[in-house]
């Protein structure tokens, strides 16, 4: 399994600007980080490793991501926190054709109104990324949550 | 907007070399990651948000840096905590000539003199970078704070 | 001081392996990340900085390293957590032909059976990876732990 120098840089490109559109809250661009055919997922690490189909979140479509951004530019009026994303651990699992196998690892932290702050979640992203045109797009992203008892309910992505 | 391989990691050692340099507590070392001509700042989300000039932390040249450097030194008798700096999701945003935009995401962790660790401070840097002759500099530097509501005062660089 | 291209890479996909080795108790792959001679030792920060040999965890060779895991496999029927490791600002330090010298920094975070999570251990990686073959290996390993006053005891590898 080989990903070149610049198809590296652009899925730490992908990465970085996912991580970026959330907490700047640019929720149309995170939506176009997605591959027209795609699917997102929200899911507690018990339940993935058990094989469970729960899912915290659960988008089947880039459809079903476009509702929920605007169901949460919406619900925005009452945003109550801000959210900020570290990755690492980036790692090229398999390929076929142009279609990348890439694991990561994520810490979300968290500020309210208050401008307090604190871990609000951890876990792996379990991804395929398309290749094409020299940019990369997810095709379907798992984000797995090591602590599934969340001290409050998740809206913004993860 | 196009930075070459090597620029790329050339900008990638910088991160880390200034993550180092401040939690080993090599603040010489820290301040000649910055140009000649440079400005650092440490910078409440809200405000900056806002874009209200208010900054936590505030130095307009290399001199002021270097004032920073000798005051922390003179300080560090007084050390009651060690820095632990995590930077991940370097992007590249903009160039002009051979100056780059770069924003990325940190968290930094403290331990206290009885090794007790706790999540400091996490947020964004909104960078300009100078590449020549190789190496990458900051021309300037924000650290936006998320968790403006800090445990305790702010003493070593974010 | 010089790592070519490919050779960087392949550093930085040790260093995600290792992490994800550990973070999906994969500890026979864990183990294959060490070259036939290696050390790895876990050491509170001010041990360290002081020079003194107290480590947390101390394995001289690889056998100690395999010994390591038969244990851990073993407990691991009482197994009540999962970890989450975080990894950045990877640098080069030195080479000595294929040897090279590497920092990084890292964060644990932890999550109970009961899917709460925290901040377990963070610190700093003092390494030396072998090259040979495209592939990176540690010689030696050391996890400098900031905050020793850690919540529970050390299990699974930092």
């Amino acid at each position: 399994m080989t990903v070149t120098v610049e198809e590296r840089f652009a899925i730490h490109d992908l990465y970085a600007e996912y991580a970026a559109a959330i907490d700047e809250f640019r929720l149309h661009d995170w939506l176009e980080l997605f591959d027209e055919e795609c699917s997102y997922r929200i899911v507690p690490r018990e339940n993935f490793a058990a094989g469970l189909p729960l899912a915290l979140v659960l988008c089947e479509s880039k459809d079903m991501v476009r509702d929920r951004v605007v169901a949460l530019l919406e619900a925005n009026e009452f945003a109550i926190h801000t959210d900020r994303h570290l990755v690492s651990g980036i790692r090229f699992r398999g390929r076929t054709g142009d279609v990348v196998r890439v694991d990561a690892d994520f810490a979300v932290f968290q500020s309210n109104s208050e401008g307090e702050g604190s871990v609000f979640a951890f876990g792996q992203y379990i991804d395929e990324v398309v290749l094409a045109g020299g940019r990369a797009r997810f095709r379907s992203r798992v984000a797995v949550m090591d602590n599934s008892c969340v001290p409050h309910a998740i809206s913004t992505p993860i």
